[in-house]
């Protein structure tokens, strides 16, 4: 009710949206950055005849579209909202498309809450969004001045936020929110504006309801009296509003320069983060939707080799790593595929981001370097040890461990081809290309590498830890023991049946793994031993204490995942 | 060495510091927020005589203490930083509580870079730190201009930073920081200010070493001809400061209202997060180091009852999960016992904050509530479906997940006296009380609430589900199949005796979770298993599918995690 003024005189006299085509590329964005708003934003569908008075009576039951937040099972949502403080964030990524990929005439509106405006995300959105002069973005911050469970820090004091949202290069007004013309006036400057224009504006929460109007404690309760209060604001009506279509849309043309398809010699020292980095090059070549954003490691993680060839495409995000997966959701709404790439352990700041786009449906593709303690002497703070337990709790995402170069490319070229969220984990050390360019891999996929009708053990591993399998491998040949090798590049989804395989044809499995024991690549093992009732021993090699600063073989063998530890835990499971 | 001015000029004249005695409540704290910065800081303990060129020279070296990063190893550093953003919000925390729990007359000096201000994170500790009127704390930020890869979005221009910082309510300086008088000017000025002071100093990378100087494509690599460089600096010289001792610390007192211990009735409708805010206030009254932390939805964990009882302990932190977290990690420097409280699914915001503590070797107590699909009708974006998998991914955490009101209430205050990082996992809906109030809980531990000597199945559950594997149990039993039902509150560590010994003595396992299948009971279950090479077939029921909105019954059935589903797949196990 705070914002219904505000979202009012926008639908009638602003936005320029098909309500019948929803696809349509032209049509400007409506992002509810406050997804508790939900009831005001499924008012506007009812307003601009999208939707009927009967749908609009299904607000929050089971099976119904209209949801307690929004989410783009409704055709006209983009993204899912509702952790406060992702959709402003989310409309960089739109703007930023609109602005220098396709050269697009649609705006980006976008109502925030104030009380989101504490999330520091809100301001990496503020900072970026005033450094690209995204003049096609519109904030409109509903300061109603109450929280869930009391007053804001600044209540309606708009004058700090202004001024920060100044600073960030933002055309910034304040205004009374419920003054029809002046949020009128308000709009229109804000057309005008060469940058991005935030509109501050002071509102009362249940406006117009005397009985909740101003006062606190009744976020998300519905009201006490409703028929009092339908009566209080001028009765049952059911306005109708003709929202303004949008122009055609403008055909846009992409640069494509070509680059070759990397491929390395087996036996080459090649870092997997280094393939990364020249796939993604090549698949921007093959491929026009391609773009590339960066959290200011570009030249760890190796992204700066697809800027160096696709530079319109590529994105610099600072250090700002919620911004950065942000805007590739708000980038993949319009068609675009998106791959964001940092430390795998930076990428956990984007955690609750990453969450939201899977609730998003959203085709997002990540890429984290540097895992594990294999990284050597930058400590801990700088090893993703964590990603792939957390990474795979995304619902429906995709988890890809290239073990090595050849394999990283082509695993990055089905990551372009699969919709939805992927993760592809680099590793900062050069280690020795394994296959010849030209043999596939797919998602879901395992590649036994050594195995014989008479394997006493299996080794599994991934990344480094394939390296180590394969070295201890050898060294069990010399003591009589065959062992078979499976590189479990597809963590998730996993080759189950070459587990199960492995667990019917030999006396017993080892994982190993740079990364905690908790979710990694041990449990996922695990468990499809667990439903299959195999009761063949598994003994799972995981990162144990607390790494420090080192060379990588030393990590590696105090973590207790070298190639020495894994004979030993072969020869202890064998006896 | 761009920072080098900045802190020889605090080391020799400002800082308080009793390096032979780090843990003196009265000393300062120094901050390295930019924590690649580490060589200086190591260097300042080389001049304040702490440590030796010996030890220096072990820098990055397997087993030092002196770690690429800084890590509370190092007994004169109070949190681990190398993931950029952290150390200004953690230093709110020190600040809040030498200013709001202690009366002390410590000051916390933060080292900033200027890459890490696009991290929204600081600017939720600017907005924070100026809220709270901490004239206890200056940061410094250092100003070079140069990122890892390329120059900083606003280079040596420091007025929109100014202007922000201003905006939040702080005092601020733009400085030369290679001035000398100048950065001792600011200092004293910084000293006097009312509030929270922030002083950015334009400084070059790589300062006084012509062959790197202002240099870009440097960052994190050794010099080329370091004698050269040591030469161009004035030759080798081995300076040694006298670093004032702090003033007496002085002592302070706690309010501890009292409270007694909360207790149900067996039968009861409690939700596990009205026992948490219950059982907080009371642990809040028997120890006077707890201290609580919320993000602004107190009235949903029921943090608010601990609030009402404590208010000098009680910390609202708005919607700002990083600055949430972050202060609890710098309070708990101080000795305090933070119990920090949000939606679980809000806690994934934090998440690289929480990865980070673990580093830090943290006292932090966190609380998630509204889990699973169970919370009905707000929909997914609302629900913890992964905090699990994140949480048990953490080093040495504990997870926790009471099954009922009485449980929670001992769980808590098994939290209370472990030492670490441990996640309560709270419901939203009343569930009935199981336990009576005497019953012992404990970490690591689970209980077994149905067992015969004739089970046929296990059931293991926890929380919402627990209720569900009793409905079913009472099912089965009509249908002539006796199920044991196990409660395993304690996720991690995990009740590894009481798993195998079901494994032994029935035909299957069934775990049944609100919660994604990765990473969460069922796994865990899975790998006790498949470590002790038990055949026993295990069949894990967790959500399936993207949930909606709904009532909880309808969803917990949508995600085939009710009663009815437990019966099916019961059935199916045993044919």
């Amino acid at each position: 009710m705070s914002a219904a003024d505000l979202m009012a005189v926008l639908l009638a006299n602003y936005l320029r949206y098909d309500f019948s085509s929803p696809d349509n590329p032209a049509n400007d964005h409506l992002v509810f950055s406050k997804g508790h708003a939900s009831p005001l934003l499924y008012g506007l569908y009812k307003m601009a005849g999208a939707i009927d008075d009967e749908e609009l009576l299904t607000f929050r039951q089971f099976g119904s579209r209209l949801q307690g937040h929004p989410t783009p099972e409704i055709p006209w949502v983009d993204v899912a909202t509702g952790s406060l403080g992702q959709g402003l964030p989310i409309s960089v990524g739109m703007a930023l498309a609109g602005k220098r990929l396709e050269s697009a005439g649609f705006r980006v509106w976008v109502l925030c809450g104030d009380s989101e405006l504490a999330e520091g995300s809100m301001w990496e959105a503020f900072e970026h969004a005033g450094h690209a002069e995204l003049d096609n973005m519109i904030a409109i911050v509903d300061v109603n001045r109450l929280g869930q469970r009391g007053p804001t820090m600044h209540e309606w004091d708009t004058s700090s936020w202004a001024t920060r949202a100044r600073a960030c290069g933002w055309d910034v007004q304040e205004i009374d929110g419920h003054d029809l013309l002046a949020i009128d006036d308000a709009y229109a400057q804000a057309l005008e504006a060469d940058g991005p224009a935030a509109i501050f504006a002071r509102t009362k929460k249940g406006s117009g309801v005397s009985a909740v109007e101003d006062e606190d404690g009744w976020h998300g309760k519905p009201l006490p009296d409703p028929e009092a209060a339908v009566e209080e604001l001028g009765g049952v009506r059911s306005l109708q509003v003709a929202v303004q279509p949008p122009p055609p849309a403008q055909p846009f043309e992409v640069k494509r320069e070509p680059v070759e398809r990397p491929s390395y010699e087996v036996g080459e020292k090649v870092a997997t983060r280094g393939a990364y980095g020249d796939a993604l090059a090549w698949i921007g070549s093959t491929d026009e939707k391609v773009v590339a954003l960066d959290g200011e490691v570009s030249n760890s993680t190796y992204a700066e080799r697809f800027a160096a060839k696709h530079p319109d495409r590529f994105f610099e995000m600072y250090i700002a790593e919620q911004q950065m997966v942000a805007a590739a959701v708000g980038m993949q709404t319009r068609g675009w595929k998106p791959f964001a790439s940092s430390f795998g352990a930076f990428l956990s700041r984007a955690y609750d981001f990453i969450r939201m786009a899977a609730i998003s449906d959203a085709d997002l593709k990540l890429c984290g370097s540097h895992v594990g303690v294999s990284i050597g002497p930058d400590g801990p703070s700088q090893m993703a040890l964590e990603d792939i337990a957390s990474l795979r709790a995304v619902f429906d995402s995709v988890i890809l461990y290239p073990s090595d170069a050849n394999q990283a490319v082509q695993l990055l070229d089905a990551m372009r081809q699969h919709r939805g969220i992927s993760y592809l984990r680099t590793t900062r050390e050069a280690t020795p290309v394994l296959y010849a360019a030209g043999e596939t891999f797919e998602i879901g996929g395992s590649r036994t590498i050594r195995s014989s009708a008479d394997d006493d053990v299996t080794l599994i591993g991934a990344g480094i830890t394939l390296r180590e399998c394969l070295a201890a491998a050898d060294d069990l040949a010399g003591r009589g023991v065959t062992a078979r090798v499976i590189d479990l590049y597809s963590v998730k989804p996993v080759d189950a049946e070459a587990i199960l395989g492995a667990a019917g044809e030999t006396k017993a499995l080892i994982t190993v793994e740079d990364h905690w024991a908790e979710g990694g690549i041990g449990e996922t093992v695990a468990g499809v031993l667990a439903e299959a009732a195999a009761g063949t021993p598994l003994v799972r090699l995981a990162v144990s204490g607390r790494p420090g600063s080192g060379p990588p073989a030393a990590l590696l063998a105090a973590a207790g995942i070298d190639a020495a530890h894994i004979v030993a835990a072969v020869e202890q499971a064998l006896n």
